[in-house]
């Protein structure tokens, strides 16, 4: 079964792009790796946009910044359609780097960031398996609670 | 224009490197890829130094640290030249990595970072469209305001 | 003299592996570059952890952050050696992140992560110098004082 075909199967739908917050690409192939610089929990629905630091001492639970993450992988995955025409060409999800906004004392960063991998999981099964650090961050851009970098190998065209 | 050209024509002096901090290497390069480590603003007149943590509840304003940004591009330019022996030999930006020192409550840290990236515009043109994440960290080293690392394809000699 | 028999000269005994604590692999090999992921100072002997905040404010001294720093860098020897069958497939250690997880006020990231930068170069010789970035986290993962990841290049089988 293929990427695609797998990530139609399960019902997800990637959400349209959001425009960068900088003088930056969302996304860089260099031979067969994509680097995919940093990504934020936006989806198409404003009114869904998780905001905050994580944590019990902050305004976004964990329960709600893992699905941040979910929603990041999401906008990753549509970075990477537009980069590569197609995710079917991605061999493997190498590395995934998990930012998540900590509010002061909360450490289960590696839960919330599961959220991300999970998802690359359901969508790249065997060829999803990625190596990663989910670190705290003392802030993020926008107070966006988690924020995620990758690298994917790629096939040729 | 070559990137050589370019940066004499717009004026542009690369700084003097400075000392490692630590047991490591300003750059590395592997196969086309020039790995570049955290550099800081360090300029050749001390006397100039930004220091402290950004934002209104810092020593350094958005607008110093976004010069501070652009001190660090600089730096990793000489290193850049230091590897590769011209700028000439860089094929593209690839990706940056842009921690900024953030007092609590600032996270405007692509507009700091964006100091960094319009440099790279400047000096490599079409070249230097880069992926990134601009992030907030805790502390960085000898509490500069700003450090950055990079990857940067080269081509063989 | 190989990597494996400088270790063994030293008197270095790589501790157990410790399960990936989330969704992800210790280390992924694509190409000739093995990236391995975040590390923590795990040692075989449970009442050795060393966990809290780094600095004069916090529950971990420069020295003891430092000795932290050398435990994490065994971990991804042990995590290497897994995946690549032997160390002395390691051509170079090409980049190294250290994450120091900071007290308020603690900005000394490059005394501790060259606890990590000093057994590479130990182990490695000429082989062991990289790039690096040593920087300060608002929260690591269960509290740990620095986590590391790392990008080797390999010789093929």
């Amino acid at each position: 079964m293929s990427h695609e075909a797998r990530l139609t199967a399960a019902g997800i739908v990637l959400p349209r792009p959001y425009p960068s917050a900088g003088l930056y690409e969302k996304a860089v192939l260099v031979g067969d790796l994509l680097h995919v610089g940093g990504h934020g929990p936006v989806t198409d629905d404003p009114a869904e946009r998780i905001n905050g630091k994580v944590g019990p001492n902050g305004a976004v639970p964990l329960e709600q910044a893992r699905l941040a993450a979910r929603l990041t992988g999401l906008q990753i995955l549509t970075s990477v359609r537009l980069a590569l025409g197609s995710l079917d060409r991605v061999e493997r999800v190498v590395k995934v780097f998990g930012m998540v906004n900590c509010a002061p004392g909360f450490n289960q960063t590696p839960a919330v960031i599961d959220g991300c991998s999970e998802l690359f999981h359901e969508v790249f099964g065997d060829a999803g398996r990625h190596t990663r650090s989910a670190v705290g961050m003392a802030e993020l851009p926008f107070d966006i609670p988690v924020e995620i970098e990758a690298i994917f190998q790629v096939t040729a065209v």
